[in-house]
């Protein structure tokens, strides 16, 4: 079986971050994008703009003709909306995009069907580098299998295929590893801030803790008070947060943390 | 007054992570480096191998007649090992490297004094780009701050003057921002090996994560299921983790910040 990106018609149902991204990098190496689907028109229409002429704020009106449907919602809206998604779209194959949820939420629902991970944190401002970002597949049979190893293949050298639960660890570990590694770079931003130090300061050590773990494993990179255990900082730390109780509770957690780890 | 890295000799008091990367870096742009002092023996026989013949575990031994003495110990050391560090040394300039240490603590021992702290994670194992990395320094007088500078620029052009209070503050972001953040990559680490996945298959994403903040607040960079409040997902999180307390708490604790700072 051989396949070509322009005779692959794509809808995409979802306008969030994810979908943006995925959708426009398609959209850019061929696949023809017929339609938008997002619950909020700003979004739909914004991503439409980019790859096609049409969208949609109404379930009931996605076009019934396309080869593919990239379903890229909340995981809530995703289980109460699949009936109406699927509805009347025959042979067409169905994918979701979510780390956390089964494949076999579409059994009963699709024939031809699967998941299509693309492990990455997605902001609608900033694009991304496709080459690089590991694509991880499920499919319901080997022909939808090939289906999707193709269209991955279009955009990254990194596919790989995963079992669901599998999928759900990546998705717990980038939880760890993107969202909430933000989080404290947020919360670095704020102490910053309070010492009249602009944010930019921190990107070398922000790049070089990231650098580091291409060549040394996490475990072995630590560094910091916590891990030589310097209980002077530590107390010295926690006293210039005691106004702050949240941030004191997550220093005083992690570093707890990490002390464990390493005393062994 | 001109300087000459030649004529400004240092005794490295110290062969941590810090030390061994900043004394190794002043060697290479051709400042004499006379001695080393660690009072692990294998610390500062590894960093004397690389920089000079002498080194010592007993600072009673220590040299007096340098120019420059780079103190880089850990904090509680510091405060009880300085009278001995400082004897019979006159006329020499000492900075330590502490982000935490207030530059107050050299008062009453030494007469020309300073701190030199550059903000970045160094481990023995890796070589560090010191060009990126911002030097912040403060000093007793003006000649000892011309001094500081000039050691400074000859490893970066990022050279920021800052009081202590500045510096605690910044050495307190960076845990956050380097220290806590390695930590979670480690956590996610444990998570994708449990489920038989490489590490690697993050990386990409760690990368991102911290591009990402170069074009974007972290504020506004943030993603996942805690910020989008997708309970379902956090709750599959969570009983993913019940076996394993300890994460589960950092889980939670680190969600609901970002749930907090986000729903206003």
């Amino acid at each position: 079986m051989s396949f070509s990106a322009r005779d692959i018609s794509i809808v995409s149902v979802g306008a969030g971050n994810l979908a943006t991204n995925l959708v426009k990098a398609l959209h850019d190496v061929g696949f023809p994008v017929l339609q938008v689907y997002s619950h909020t028109e700003q979004s739909a229409a914004a991503l439409a703009a980019a790859v096609c002429s049409g969208y949609t704020t109404d379930l009931s009106e996605l076009i019934n003709n396309a080869d593919l449907y990239i379903v890229s919602l909340k995981d809530s809206a995703f289980t109460e909306l699949l009936p109406q998604i699927v509805a009347g779209k025959g042979n067409a194959m169905f994918v979701h995009t979510a780390g956390s949820l089964p494949m076999s939420l579409w059994e009963g629902y699709a024939v031809r069907y699967g998941v299509l991970y693309p492990l990455q944190t997605f902001s609608k401002q900033r694009q991304v580098d496709w080459g690089e970002i590991p694509f991880f597949i499920e499919a319901s049979g080997s022909e939808e299998s090939l289906l999707l190893k193709y269209i991955a293949a279009t955009l990254s050298e990194k596919i790989y295929e995963i079992d669901s639960e599998q999928r759900r660890s990546l998705h717990l570990a980038a939880v760890f590893a993107c969202n909430f590694t933000n989080h404290l770079y947020t919360l670095a931003s704020d102490v910053v801030k309070k010492y009249q130090l602009p944010f930019d300061v921190l990107l070398p050590l922000i790049d070089e803790t990231a650098r580091k773990v291409h060549e040394l494993l996490p475990e072995q990179a630590q560094t910091g008070p916590a891990v030589r255990y310097d209980e002077n900082v530590i107390s010295k730390h926690l006293e210039m947060l005691a106004d702050d109780p949240h941030k004191e509770n997550i220093y005083k957690l992690l570093s707890e943390s990490i002390y464990n780890r390493y005393r062994k």
